[in-house]
């Protein structure tokens, strides 16, 4: 599972408060802590009003640089904003911080491809990519392929093989939408079936929303997502529910030789009661 | 899912240690928490010296009777012993806990099946079949649906319906077989294309023999296996644990209309946090 560290985001109430008194310590600490727990990328998202977004962002890029050794995972929905933003990190980052990443996202709503595809072609960035469109967020598991394919095709015009492109196929809510996860999932498989070498990913939260105990639904989504294929998650990877969730799935789908990783992540104490190392 | 409820079983220690000291409450107690918990059957299984497994068996029986409304699963590896009980509590029960439940197990061991189908044939007692033969537990998909088929065999020969099975295709231990719930998952895949009437089973808890933290495998087991049919378990109904990833799993797998049993388990708190009831 290829781990897109949720937790530097203004839209989480305890991120917000770090980013409006500048507690750089705290960004620095959630940075570190995702690094700890695997985090293949750190996503960066201000969750600020607009005038200030720009200064947001590069506070929050500069710390989590220098705090973790972890790839940037550039979040905003304002595609000119993710442009700079990449053309900051190119600026400020050194190895595979500048070479690497992902920008979150691109949709078939007007502008976005345009606006990122050229910028980061020539690099190895990725991009989360959302089936949506001008129209929405199809609950259509066919719908979800035609707008896929139409993301593939606008990548590789412009240069970006699929393995650059992280498909979201955009889980709508489960306490509205009884068929949202199979309807994900059916998604997955036609797209993985026609494009065996793109990514999936999804956050992971959705789908619970207006639910109680939402942990349990998200623990399962992420678990039965799994089986249809999807091999990323946009998650929190400092919550030992979401570890061992995620460490069983592999080890019982078979996707994890002798259970090795799921070992060490239990001795590493990302999950579990593992006893303190001496 | 029809929850098979674990709890009084000498094989685990605090029941056996119940049993040693002929606690009845702490025997009624579980019964009642498992009922309320939702379980359709109550296993019975004495875990003691077989001299002294009669006594056993007819005292946690006395008292699962009389302390909840639920049907027995009657849990012996002697199959005289299983008819026995079979007949105890045909003497001592009324209502749904004679004309229901279930015995644990058969098999295509030698003298399992001879023994048991032919005395529950005319009521309406289910029988828990494991496909194993003398020759041990089979890892391969295809053996197991050829053992399940000559148990349906010989079950319909002695007037027992598919429907009365509950096929467990005995998942083996994760530590030492990666492919364990592949083997499980895809045996149940052949199984219900062949017989769709049939019930799946099993217990929770062998596949993750010999890993820390246990529990994460053991939910995410019960969750995947859903995913390929098994529609019952042999589990502790009071793990909020379980009972968790069981409704989310359901919810989520399109089985649980408007989220209602999920809603409503939730409030009745069998997981999570609800709000005690005024």
């Amino acid at each position: 599972m290829i781990i897109i560290g949720e937790k530097i985001n203004g839209f989480i109430p305890k991120t917000l408060a770090a980013i409006e008194s500048k507690d750089s310590d705290y960004i620095r600490t959630i940075a570190q802590a995702q690094e700890v727990g695997g985090a293949a990328y750190l996503d960066i998202c201000a969750g600020v009003a607009p005038e200030i977004e720009r200064e947001t962002l590069q506070w929050l890029i500069d710390i989590a640089l220098s705090a973790a050794d972890v790839p940037l995972c550039l979040d905003s929905s304002d595609p000119s904003m993710l442009v700079e933003m990449y053309e900051y990190v190119q600026e400020k980052a050194n190895g595979r911080q500048a070479s690497e990443g992902l920008i979150n996202s691109v949709s078939l709503e007007e502008g976005k491809c345009e606006a990122i595809f050229p910028v980061i072609a020539a690099g190895k960035w990725g991009v989360v990519a959302l089936t949506c469109d001008n129209n929405g967020i199809p609950d259509d598991p066919e719908v979800k392929l035609q707008l896929a394919r139409e993301l593939i095709k606008r990548a590789g015009d412009a240069g970006i093989g699929p393995e650059r492109l992280f498909i979201d196929p955009l889980v709508t809510t489960l306490a509205t939408k009884q068929d949202s996860l199979i309807n994900f999932n059916d998604g997955i498989k036609l797209i993985k079936a026609e494009f065996p070498t793109v990514h999936f990913t999804s956050g992971l939260s959705n789908i619970s929303f207006g639910m109680p105990y939402r942990k349990a639904i998200n623990m399962q989504f992420l678990s039965l997502a799994m089986v249809a294929g999807m091999d990323s998650a946009i998650m929190d990877p400092t919550s030992s529910d979401m570890q061992a969730t995620l460490h069983a799935t592999a080890a019982l789908l078979g996707q994890d030789e002798y259970c090795m990783e799921y070992l060490t992540a239990y001795r590493a104490g990302l999950f579990g009661t593992a006893p303190k190392p001496a």
